[in-house]
């Protein structure tokens, strides 16, 4: 789950009680605007919206207030575009009366606040819908007619203090001409006696042409609401009697409810809240056969998750609101639950539970807390884009019932990736592109004409980039059409000792991913950090632009450019050369292995400047850089060409070293040694062997002064390319390995997941082990070969030697082991008749060797491949028999 | 610069303007109370005490409150032992009046709240000391008699908005018997007209029987009065003026005044802030040969440190308090700055900023910023413990005037350590013992009869631990005497294979560290954590207990024991084993490097239960276990005596394994493969060389069942223990290397700190780059021998082959280079005349090896040390000549 950054709309109000994402227009699609009130009480309630400063066309960066309306005690909120005009207006319950106990019974109004085009102004002229005391919640939609607006109201009682008479639930109708002075709306009480202490609705949206349903949440438990078009009659199904009556407590039954949708099944499950302002949190699942979207005809099971603890003396818990949102894309709805907090205070009883479905069937859910602040409702909307879901909640603070501390409106932000301070550093936490399936963006750089920004982009998923974008591929791998219709890529690295441009030139501004997702540094045109070529540092400045909702301590951080003569590593060396170092960025995984995927820092030299021929001997890392400006036209990278014994690093000799310009927005590939198989050389102590290397920017020194600026990016040990086959391969995808000449397959012996287990052979049964993941290596054109059964992957020994038996391990390239092949079609054409005769043959050779499966008695051996006895392997897709 | 956690003393006051920390006794040590109040206004403002929930005897875990008074605009506050009994009573100034243009001209009294004796009653009576109109700050001391306490009052003005006539000085005397109703002050005005505005004021106690003497903080600038006992005068001397006056503010020279101290010297520097509630921050500086402890007779030196911005419409700034305290324990104080806040609010001009001396003479100070709640005092005390400074602010909230929001009374915990939840695990930083002066401890678990806690200690620095502790080091070493007057040592790894035991057994309950300081697992006992023998997992539940400064999402984790089986990498093992694990607690040191120090976690393992023969092929890491309950009787680390090959983990033969017991509070050493210097061996992949291991816990299936619990420490590959020399070995420092039979001595060329600046030989010149520090290696009885010029060790390649030239590199036993050596006392007994003839003579072998240090015309080269002429060294401390 990932976490939300909270982000204060406003803070210190006197109180608190209602919150709505509030879309300003009926009629297209912009990042919502929020209405919160509080009851009021003594004073008036002041309905404020607040202008969401995430929207395309704001102009501020604040949430800037709009008073709507002055309302003596308002409760409830929707919306709908009443007047048809595509701007919604609001609909609003007020003059409920100071409490229950109290009611105004010539109040409970239901009024609309009619929306007048232009968000700043606060002129919401306000009309009578109907009326009935104690209205409470109210919803808009069509309920028994599709021609006009109609409003459904639900009041809780029917006099002061009497919980035990029903009260009725009423539908109002639109007139046709609702903003006519003399409008009156008809009004339908569609149950007049049936439910008692209604707290709290939720609507079933038809999609399909058809009329809304209500769900109901009360004395009764969950009970749904419609209106039968055949019969003219409203009808209602009670689905769950929710928690059982205790004696003296008048509050049994069900509080809050809300529908939760589960993959294609908008009725996936119902979620509630037990008690009114109950303590206990209950979901209705669905039996296993009931259909897609039924909710009325479904066999509902209810499940518990959690009980907040002892009702206090008014026989009241903590719960006030619930709500269904899919808030981590992965396409189930959560169920969030806003809690408004205790007396005494309890980090248990105050904020939002998330409860995430796990196992529908038994009613498992996982629990994670997304916020400590009281929660009076929660509001879920696309707040700052398209693609990813945050909510807000008011406080619950209503002065003689409960107040919380300090109440405030807070956005909670949807954020995958966390970043926090280190001393000078930030360390960026993000989530593993495969286990998330929402995009996240952090900016944190304004520099050299560059905004700088972190991504995490699902797999499988498109992400749109602004004009002449460049991007640096931190983990995994993306993919774009050019606009000369060629497939372009990038990776961690291209080719050694080779350079490829980070510019995006999509055709449609898009790239995407494949099935490992990826990471990468994204490098925005900026306007605001000065234009090259930069004669002077002070035209360097960086500017931080970590956004709000991160902590004032990452917001404040400064990001010099330090003299390199003046870190303390520089030990006396680089004295008065214009050599600046910006450092720096961690970017750790977000889970319990605490993985680093890379350090990034920056890196400025003036004209002739050489940043030292150095070898690394600290932490073992590839480092590769990508250059943002060549302010020298000539800066890059030069390597010595000789072994480390013969070259002299404080004295380079001119025929010793090679070069390679890195231009504006250009990456290199990697520099250091490889084995044969891609992976580094190590050196005995553990790093990676890199010959002696420096960036070296051009020009002579007496040409006027100009800079390099570029971005150093430190992994740990990467594969690098190695020579690119050209044969056809494979897609990644399952497969039986089927020997081309006796037809049985290769398997882990019993599908035995403990490293060592030998790769045998036998005739097919159809199971699980017989099955193998063919997966290319990011950026390379290596694979690997993971049994489906064992989760083991093929490996072998190394350093390889003929004859060795093949083994599984779960873990690629380590303990001596590699699991990198190549599978290289080969002109083998013999093909059973029951399998389909486009099949090809491969050879699977172990990469950087002429070594090959072969097989020897039952096991699965590396041979040389040039033998004739090696067989070839048909790569059989798992629909596929044998 | 540590940072300083917020933890709530109280939320949501009405207002807040003083605070001061408040020491319940004068006659004995204890942490402090606080005493925090508002000005009040139309209510009256209640003084209160909120006693220290950290303090021995204190029964609560909160701050309860006692009202101490109930009084009109109190003011400044101080206190002192008036009565003489032990107990310290508190000194206030009150009814000053609305604000200075609405002064109370018949207000301005101090008065004295006797201490009643037990601080839970709030029967604190009051008596009159003295009064002046616009009585503001208040101290107490010995002004001009030592025999009774005097109590100095410090009016801002005369007369309602009079901002120009000087107002008067006032010292008041306490009479005999003070607690007499009739009692009466001598009233002594020192100075009547000399000082305009003073808002402050420092008191610069004197602790050699001699009197106090005052700093003030006004119009004038910095101003000293003392009185002369010789001339019987009261004297002053002006330090300096502060800011300039400016056409229509009627605020010039200095609003706040705090004397700091800089290692001996009592006045080190000056803070202020210039301007009445101005808005710069200035200090002072001697000069270079001004006396150490001389202020009036010193020349103060202004520098201006910084300017928080524009003054407001009434010509005043953001700051209300500054103090002087030495908050990082490096021998020097930091001036704090308290900032009220602004309107329209600001970071930058709201909460804790702090300068630290970086070079006083150039005036040079590093900001960092502490706390980001609005301040209007602060108050810095050990408040937790005697060896750290915490600090407490309250919000300055004055109706009328400025107020900021939520008005609070917040301790600022010092923490060394900091902690962050990464999803199911917790981050721990840890400053690197070397960079700290000061001990820091944080508790996380209670768990199997111990509560663990990560303990960070300085260099050179005593830690009491409580009886019966047990602690595993993580980094550096501890040393005690143990009840057998036996030297204990303890390191990050015992000797390979074996154990030892993590119990610390110190005669006087003292561990102390050397230069390298130390972080290590401290383990103390529990007795809410169960008894064992434990049979039901539901007995080893643990606690968390994480400190309540921490983050809430930190606060609230579980540490739940999850059975083995259920974790995702289990991958179908340990079905239905009584085999549990507990993750997991990373360790990190606190610094941009962002290295790693260990990984921790828990395991526990049933009767007869095996936890799998394993290899890791993960990151590469060095393990060691510590067992806190070994249930089983038997439970204990086996491995694997064959090669890799010939073991089968899952079916493990009985001969090809050895095993040892780790008991209750025992640790084992390195089960690792080494090369012959300690250094790991690392497989070509990287990962650490391991024969198959496993834990397994002792006894049979049928027995009764019982639990061995245990920590996991992965390291990153660790120097084990090689095999100790008996040898008389130097200890730790700086020498010169002098060859013993030519005189000459061993250098780095030119002192140059390149990688691979050759070891060379000179005659003496007395130069920096003869020096060597001796150092050695924590756990082993290795020594790296370091240039004082270059900071380059002296190294060897790696493999080493006679003959070659010895050279310097900054980075030990990396990049295929080793640092690594033995010195070894022999039997020449030859020295020069000049020399002391004590000093031994040594021979310097690399570790691992039969290769010395030898010489080859100038330079330094390996040569066989049976060899005739390898020649021996003499290390001649660093302070006797050559």
């Amino acid at each position: 789950m990932q976490s939300f950054q909270p982000l204060a709309i406003q803070t210190s109000r006197a109180d608190g009680y209602f919150i709505e994402a509030f879309p300003f227009r009926s009629d297209e699609e912009s990042p919502p605007h929020v209405i919160a009130y509080g009851l009021g009480g003594a004073q008036v309630s002041v309905v404020t919206m607040f202008l969401n400063p995430f929207s395309d066309n704001a102009e501020a960066k604040d949430w800037d207030q709009v008073d709507l309306a002055r309302l003596r005690y308002p409760v409830g909120m929707t919306y709908a575009d009443i007047t048809g005009n595509g701007l919604n207006d609001v609909i609003i319950t007020d003059e409920y009366g100071p409490s229950m106990d109290d009611l105004w019974m010539d109040g409970g109004r239901i009024i609309w606040l009619q929306n007048p085009g232009n968000s700043k102004t606060g002129n919401w002229r306000q009309r009578f819908i109907g009326r009935s005391p104690s209205m409470h919640r109210v919803k808009a939609g069509h309920f028994t007619t599709r021609d006009r607006v109609q409003v459904a109201g639900f009041p809780i009682i029917v006099r002061a203090a009497d919980r035990t008479s029903p009260a009725p639930v009423v539908v109002y109708t639109a007139p046709e001409f609702p903003e006519n002075d003399n409008a009156v709306w008809e009004e339908d009480i569609a149950f007049p006696d049936s439910f008692r202490l209604v707290h709290d609705v939720d609507i079933v949206k038809s999609f399909d042409g058809g009329l809304d349903k209500i769900l109901i949440a009360g004395r009764e438990g969950v009970t749904l609401l419609w209106y039968d078009e055949a019969v003219k009659t409203w009808m209602s199904k009670n689905l769950g009697s929710g928690g059982s009556p205790s004696p003296g407590n008048p509050y049994w039954g069900s509080g809050c409810v809300a529908l939760g949708k589960v993959r294609l099944d908008t009725s996936g499950f119902i979620g509630t809240a037990e008690g009114f302002h109950g303590n206990r949190v209950a979901v209705y699942v669905k039996n296993k056969d009931d259909q897609v979207g039924e909710i009325a005809n479904a066999n509902w099971n209810r499940y518990v998750l959690h009980d907040f603890g002892d009702l206090n003396a008014r026989h009241e818990g903590y719960i006030h609101h619930v709500i269904c949102a899919d808030i981590d894309g992965d396409g189930d709805d959560e169920l969030l639950v806003a809690c408004m907090g205790s007396n005494p205070p309890s980090w248990e009883r105050t904020g939002v539970w998330c409860y995430k479905p796990v196992d529908l069937e038994t009613g498992k859910f996982a629990k994670f807390k997304l916020s400590d602040d009281s929660a009076a409702r929660i509001a879920v909307a696309n707040f700052r884009s398209s693609y990813r879901l945050d909510f807000a909640t008011i406080s619950y603070s209503v002065p003689g019932y409960f107040e919380s501390p300090s109440p405030s409106v807070i956005l909670h932000t949807s954020s995958f990736i966390t970043a926090s301070r280190l001393n000078e550093e930030v360390v960026f936490r993000v989530p593993r592109p495969t286990d998330t399936r929402l995009v996240d963006e952090v900016a944190f750089l304004d520099v050299a004409t560059r905004k700088l920004s972190l991504v995490v982009v699902p797999p499988w998923t498109q992400y749109c980039t602004s004009e002449d974008a460049g991007l640096k591929i931190l983990a995994g791998r993306v993919f774009w059409t050019d606009k000369n219709e060629t497939q372009q890529e990038r990776t961690q690295a291209t080719n050694p000792f080779g350079v490829i441009s980070t510019i995006v030139d999509a055709q449609d501004g898009h790239i995407f991913t494949q099935a490992e997702g990826a990471v990468f540094l994204l490098m925005t045109k900026s306007t605001t950090s000065g234009k090259p070529p930069y004669s002077d540092m002070a035209q360097l400045k960086a500017q931080n632009t970590i956004p709000p909702q991160f902590s004032s301590s990452l917001q404040h951080m400064d990001f010099p450019w330090v003299k390199v003569q003046d870190r303390p590593w520089a030990n006396g060396r680089f004295k008065d050369l214009e050599f600046y170092n910006l450092t720096g960025f961690h970017v750790r995984y977000a889970d319990d292995s605490d993985q680093t995927l890379c350090h990034m820092q920056l890196w400025t030299a003036g004209v002739g400047v050489s940043a030292g021929f150095h070898n690394h001997v600290g932490e073992p890392f590839c480092e590769i850089h990508a250059c943002i400006i060549n302010g020298t036209g000539k800066g890059g990278m030069h390597w010595a060409t000789v072994s480390d014994g013969e070259f002299n690093p404080s004295k380079p000799e001119s025929g010793k070293t090679d070069s390679v310009v890195v231009s504006d927005m250009y990456e290199h590939g990697p520099l250091w040694r490889t084995r044969k198989d891609g992976l580094p050389n190590f050196r005995d102590n553990g790093t990676v062997d890199y010959p002696w290397h420096a960036w070296i920017a051009g020009g002579k020194t007496q040409d006027p002064q100009a800079f390099d600026v570029w971005v150093a990016f430190e992994f740990p040990p990467l594969i690098s390319h190695t020579v690119q086959s050209e044969a056809k391969r494979p897609q990644d995808g399952t497969y039986r390995l089927v020997n081309t000449s006796t037809n049985i397959v290769a398997t882990i012996k019993d599908g035995d997941s403990t490293d060592g287990a030998p790769i045998v052979t036998q005739r097919s049964t159809g199971g699980e082990e017989e099955m193998w993941q063919v997966e290319t290596v990011p950026g390379t054109n290596l694979f690997t070969i993971t049994n489906s059964a064992s989760t083991s992957k093929a490996s072998a020994a190394w350093p390889p030697v003929a004859n060795q038996t093949l083994v599984g391990t779960r873990s690629p390239a380590l303990l001596n082991t590699t699991s990198l092949w190549t599978i290289v079609e080969t002109n083998n054409r013999f093909s059973p008749a029951y399998l389909p005769n486009y099949l090809p043959a491969y050879s699977i050779q172990l990469v950087g060797t002429s070594l090959a499966w072969a097989m020897d008695d039952k096991q699965v051996v590396l041979m040389e491949a040039s033998m004739d006895h090696v067989p070839h392997w048909r790569l059989v897709p798992r629909h596929l028999d044998v």
